[in-house]
């Protein structure tokens, strides 16, 4: 049983603040940008071919020629879907009729790409159809259907409009009969059906997704032959990923079995999402235990303090306990939304604020800096550090690029941002009876289905007062505090509040027209990472709110790498500047900067010339062309 | 013309001091492990067959069964050439009648799979003749060649026996047959013949020799698609090697053009020492000027502080200008003793003091770390920073073990090790007419082609007089001053000597029976790295003498990662503990502990207790069971 869960899109309407203008860019830039490459009429872009690969899949069925036939990665089908999805939530927040008949077309040509079985696939539907499901380790079918899967849920919640629903409805009994049915042996290489069929039950309340969703679950890493098996039975490969690597695809042990965060960061947290859906659905202790322990191998000793997860390239995967490097980080945007999924299915277990600072963490900081300010460009890579000569040229580097491309060949992650930020809502409200959740402050109006509606007014992150007006119902409300927030102030109505406080919420009793004002410390903070993380001892970090700061070269006489903070220097946050990079708060730190030798090693003490460093939130790092940056810096008496 | 060159290896006889200690463990215990190696009889080491490839080539070659076979790696050769080579350095210091007869059958062996054309080479005799000269990017057969030649060389000028000269005087002249009289076209995937013909020229006088150095070199990178060609014209490979990498192999640009040090580094500097031998034997400029620049590449941008090269695992490669990570480092032995030659060549171009400077660094450090202390184990990759439970363990961490395994199936590091240990007095004595040189403090005897004689006393690197004695003749010394020790004395016969200094070399004129005493800097000091080196802003390491030290958790409670030295705090030699590590001289440094937090991040600032920090010579790292290391820590005031 779910203590609260997430509200539905529909229930949250940002206003102009901070994430109604994030909203508003995804409206605005990135949903007709995106639209343009899926067409592939976007200048300069990777070519996508995915509306043609659509129309070239529905020829094919219709027994035409399928034109230019299929283009892109197999996975090429799900950026249709994130897009979709995108659209959808956008849809609910800013009406625009032009764009749902858009997306309507688009959607036709979905259906009309599927097969009468149900099939949905334009990768093994265009060609290679006696290859449907037969590489289960990379063909990425169930992937993709379930991104389709959760475009077709958004897009009926948002709309109404059931076709795309039907389509995919139609799709998961095809996916139930060939596994559930027909017994067929294995799970996907890729988690993902498995939280989106999760997404469908909910909504459908079809016990065969729930089924199939526990199915998946539960058989992964029974058979640790699966993979290999698979391999050997057919003669063809997508990229020849090695069938052995279990931990690559966490199919290592079965998942109530697994103790460490491992693998492709993306697949693992997809799946955990699913996880923690499940557990809590069906009230499964030991998967539940299995996902908490999972929640404190990455939050407790493979997470960057930006959020991000994945400490290598090479897998784009996790590594061990407490390997944090920063120039070399991989920090993949999806990875660190699939961490806000995983993070928002704990809360629905268990109301406790680590979950909330860990989706806070991951959002403002990795999610938004995947996104250049302008949401025209995207980085798939969100390093700690990024030092050009040397990011993006040596070998160890050639992930962590020194500017943001404007789209990728593989193109998960800026769809992924855009149905984020566009759903960002369910993320931060809950509810559950008589309780209202704000997990995240967000702006705008909200309603409960217990019949509370409140309205959020606040400039959060760079204003720290959150004042909410119930403006109907009455009930509880409960605020998460912010664990960077070691003092705070509630006031009801103007005065001190009642209120109890427990694992990081305050819960107050409130009934229409109370106002509840929150005040949280504006106050600049050092972090510091365990002495444990190697690569960080010695360092700090310069944080206001849930912003995490970088310095970069264009605030610092370009270049970063002789500064040194002063430890326990003042920080000093500037006057917000509207015009500065989207309208920011600078903070200046009490600093050193080091005389920089052109000797590559010297034994003469380098000198040390006091000096102020300027930071700016990481989110907006590289908006002003190639340059140092650098989260952590050397810290000095 | 060489300003002045090498010694003969007979020309010095260490005593039983530091260098004369370790030249006596290579002969009690590294030579006759790894001939067991070789012969497939020691216990635990991974399996050689190095021997048995000898005998069965021979086999081959009279018609008969060629038994088992061909076993190992295509350059498997090369692992009996180099232990020779050693041998016969060896049998020059301890005369051994056993061990000479040992030689002089594997010698017979070697001769005996050498075909009548002069080829010779098992892996393309006991099977594969065909594919001879088929594939210069990753045959090695060039490569086997020119150890051979040099180990040819070494045992001639040893033992006076020309058995194997002869044999690869024969080798060259087959090659100079097929690459200047038939014209075949390419040069060596990996360098190494280049200045193994320069060395059989140097020594028989054989034009041919120096000819066909030149002429690999000439044309190396001249056609850029050779080695793309020689691919496509063959339907084997060994390993798959990208012949499109040019930078791998060095060459994407005529040799005389390079710029910056790229690529594989023992290739480089292999290749850069065959440049330095020819162009200063040649007076060829343009080339000395190509010498210079990839010496100012490597040493003032891209050399680790203990003399290792080469950033990464990921081809074993340089990667870019100050990008030099401690953990992820790649630092080769092999790629150590390539920068001896390299610099020892440089030196018979020009008397700078940086060359003897950096051979010294390369030596003391990395190329006696890849040895354990009882020469029983061998690091390949020398990090200059351990973490267990990272190192050898995260994907991007797999080549830095993190203990020295007793034999590798790519065995270069091990014989090579031994070679340059047992040959020390060639990098550490040089002549030129009347002068004599003495590029390192090497205890012992030297004599001269002039007729001088001089005894050198001395515990470095431990102590820090070394006093010469003129035993015969008269002339110029010319002594190094190495650049750590910014304060030295001179007493020539007791009293404050008379002599210029000039570019690191201090001159004196002497005669028979003189006494130079040079005192040098005893004195523990800091090193720091440019602030252009991102990974090391804010770091120090501690050095003595050549001797750049390292905290190992054996001496520190565990946890070196929570210290940080106070920058500027006295730093303390211990004495002499003749038990400690095969008798060593600890440093004691002022520091500092860090609390460690169980939390990943905190906003409170860590508590620092003063505390005293205790480093070990690095060369003397992980000789007391797996644990933490860093060389570089963290500084704070």
């Amino acid at each position: 049983m779910k203590v609260q869960r997430q509200i539905p899109q529909n229930a949250y309407h940002a206003d102009d603040s901070f994430l109604g203008r994030y909203q508003k860019l995804i409206k605005q830039e990135v949903i007709p940008y995106q639209y343009q490459v899926l067409c592939d009429q976007a200048e300069g872009a990777e070519k996508s071919h995915v509306v043609a690969n659509f129309i070239n899949a529905g020829k094919a069925l219709r027994g035409e020629n399928p034109g230019d036939g299929f283009y892109g990665m197999v996975f090429q089908d799900s950026d249709a879907a994130k897009w979709l999805e995108a659209v959808a939530y956008s849809l609910t927040i800013f009406p625009d009729q032009e764009l749902e008949t858009t997306a309507d077309q688009l959607i036709e040509l979905i259906a009309q790409a599927q097969d009468t079985d149900g099939y949905l696939n334009t990768r093994f539907t265009i060609k290679d159809r006696d290859k449907r499901w037969t590489n289960l380790l990379e063909g990425h079918e169930l992937y993709c259907a379930g991104h389709m899967m959760e475009a077709a849920c958004a897009y009926y919640e948002a709309t109404g409009k059931d076709r795309l629903l039907k389509v995919m409805q139609k799709n998961a009994e095809h996916i139930y009969h060939i596994f559930i049915e027909e017994k067929k042996e294995g799970y996907p290489g890729h988690p993902e059906v498995e939280l989106a069929l999760m997404r469908m039950y909910h909504l459908t309340g079809d016990r065969h997704c729930l089924e199939l969703a526990e199915h998946f679950l539960n058989i992964r890493g029974i058979d640790r032959n699966f993979f290999k098996n698979e391999q050997k039975k057919r003669n063809w490969e997508v990229w020849g990923m090695d069938a052995g690597d279990l931990y690559y695809n966490q199919s290592f042990a079965p998942v109530r079995e697994q103790k460490d965060a491992v693998g492709h960061a993306v697949r693992a947290v997809y799946l955990y999402t699913a996880m923690a859906d499940l557990a809590s659905e069906t009230e499964d202790e030991e998967l539940q235990k299995a996902c908490r322990r999972l929640w404190e191998s990455i939050t407790r000793r493979r997470m960057y303090l930006t959020g991000g997860i994945g400490s290598t390239g090479i897998g784009e995967a996790f590594t061990e306990d407490y390997d944090l490097p920063g120039d070399t980080a991989y920090c993949e945007t999806c990875a660190s939304i699939g961490l806000m999924f995983f993070a928002s299915r704990m809360l629905e277990q268990d109301v406790r604020g680590e979950y909330a600072d860990v989706m806070e963490r991951a959002f403002y900081n990795t999610v938004l800096a995947g996104m250049q300010l302008d949401g025209k460009r995207f980085f798939y890579v969100n390093p700690l550090e990024c030092i050009p000569g040397i990011s993006g040229k040596a070998v160890t580097h050639s992930h962590d690029l020194t500017e943001r491309p404007k789209w990728y060949a593989c193109a998960c992650c800026p769809p992924n941002t855009a149905r984020l930020i566009s759903s960002i809502g369910k993320y931060a409200y809950g509810e559950n009876g008589q309780t209202a959740y704000c997990h995240l402050f967000a702006g705008g109006e909200a309603s409960f289905e217990n019949g509370m509606k409140l309205s959020c007014k606040t400039s959060y992150p760079y204003g720290f007062t959150v004042l909410y007006t119930i403006t109907a119902g009455n009930g509880q409300l409960a605020v998460h505090i912010p664990s960077w927030s070691s003092q705070y102030r509630i006031l009801v109505n103007g005065s001190d509040a009642k209120y109890t406080l427990q694992d990081g919420y305050v819960y107050l009793s409130v009934k229409e027209n109370d106002t509840v004002s929150i005040t949280l410390d504006d106050t600049p903070y050092t972090m510091y990472a365990s002495s444990r993380v190697p690569q960080l001892s010695g360092y700090a970090a310069v944080c206001r709110g849930p912003l995490v700061y970088c310095f970069e070269g264009a605030d610092n006489d370009q270049d970063v790498l002789s500064l040194s903070l002063k430890r326990g220097g003042s920080l000093t946050a500037e006057p917000f500047d509207k015009d500065l990079l989207n309208g920011t708060v600078r903070i200046t730190a009490e600093a050193v900067r080091r005389e920089t030798t052109e000797e590559l090693y010297t034994s003469a003490l380098p000198a040390m010339t006091p000096c102020t460093a300027v930071a700016i939130p990481y989110y907006t790092w590289c908006n002003r062309g190639e340059n140092q940056m650098r989260v952590w810096m050397n810290e000095i008496n």
